[in-house]
């Protein structure tokens, strides 16, 4: 695929961006976006990487929906990227194949967790966002195309459940649908790239299971990144 | 209590802020807060009002915390207020005392669909926003103080009823902590007001019950914000 500028990295944990800034050689303590949000960027020549940074309050990376969106919107302002990609950790599936470690690219995105049933709304609550095509990328790479699903817990309670096997959620994270309700808005082209922390259909507790698998599932996506930019970057046939 | 610049109030829906315009002498069709969003923003001499707007993809209003995130983080840039208002309608509860257009002014505000189990961010998740301080408000004219709790669901599953049971919810809306989240990060006052459309405890479906009482629980919010507004510019004792 060609792309219209520089890709955005949008990642929502400290963990999870570091053996991606390593490995992709961005160094220092980034910059801010902005004169209020906590989230810093790093730029390169292929590439912009932006963390939501810590809550003021309670001293914890800003992970879920809100700080994703605010930090996507500030940060494709300061950027103007041709692609936005959420990237971070996620839980898999056992019934869909998946495995921790395993790379999921986004072909569907949506809520799990916004349910209205008001007339017209509830197709906006589901999301179902615009997807960049990412099929090329992800097939000359062995990178498998699901559906990522988002919501602002870490649990999955039954309400959930049922939402994310109506699409046979690959992944199931916490920022993709906000990072890609702010790129819709922002008319830039968005996927997001999951990697498998834990499984939700699993016999392991999800926290357990994510502490656990963090930072080894972190080292698999900043190699997925590296390779999807190095991609990303090759001249069109 | 003392305000340092104008009140922002942040409104979702069209429908809820018809009356409020109409009551204030608010007039036109507002002006942009950004070059991107779809949010408009009336300003008088006593108050800044802003709309989240059309969702450009579903042409419906954009309710949800995460338009209401980035319309209040462009809003608070633009106008500099002294107090952040979230306004609109909720759910209240039977077993509360609740009924159909109360006015609920916030004393606490938290999430109750953000469940996180991982050391240090359940805290997080919950919210627990701070507050300004409505109390001489609330009892000068006759609003009852109460806790609003926000999720992105009309629904109430009992994952979300057993975190509003909890916290002895008074109101159940879909933007006020997220407004929260940003007045925090932003240093600026902030509190709810709400008017209770549907009874989350009730017999009806929440979806007849919010859709028959909007026009006259919004015509309820139109008067407790105006009375509210003409309160904070009273000269203080």
């Amino acid at each position: 695929m060609e792309i219209n500028g520089l890709p955005l990295i949008v990642i929502a944990m400290e963990a999870e961006a570091t053996p991606v800034r390593d490995l992709l050689g961005l160094e220092g303590v980034g910059s801010p976006i902005d004169d209020t949000l906590n989230a810093r960027i790093w730029s390169s020549e292929r590439i912009h990487l932006v963390v939501n940074g810590m809550d003021s309050r309670f001293g914890i990376d800003s992970i879920g929906t809100i700080p994703a969106a605010l930090t996507t919107f500030a940060a494709v302002k300061s950027s103007k990227p041709g692609l936005v990609i959420s990237a971070g950790t996620c839980g898999g599936f056992v019934r869909n194949g998946g495995h921790i470690g395993e790379v999921i690219i986004a072909d569907r995105c949506v809520f799990h967790d916004h349910r209205i049933a008001l007339p017209g709304f509830s197709e906006y609550g589901f999301g179902e966002f615009p997807l960049a095509d990412m099929s090329e990328v992800a097939s000359s790479l062995g990178y498998r195309l699901g559906t990522v699903t988002t919501g602002d817990s870490l649990d999955a309670p039954f309400v959930d459940l049922k939402r994310m096997d109506s699409v046979s959620a690959a992944a199931k994270d916490m920022e993709a649908a906000a990072v890609a309700w702010v790129s819709s808005e922002l008319n830039i082209p968005f996927t997001a790239l999951k990697v498998i922390t834990d499984l939700v259909d699993g016999e392991e507790a999800t926290e357990t299971e994510f502490l656990a698998n963090l930072q080894y599932a972190s080292e698999r996506l900043a190699e997925a990144i590296f390779a999807v930019v190095t991609k990303l970057h090759e001249p069109n046939d």
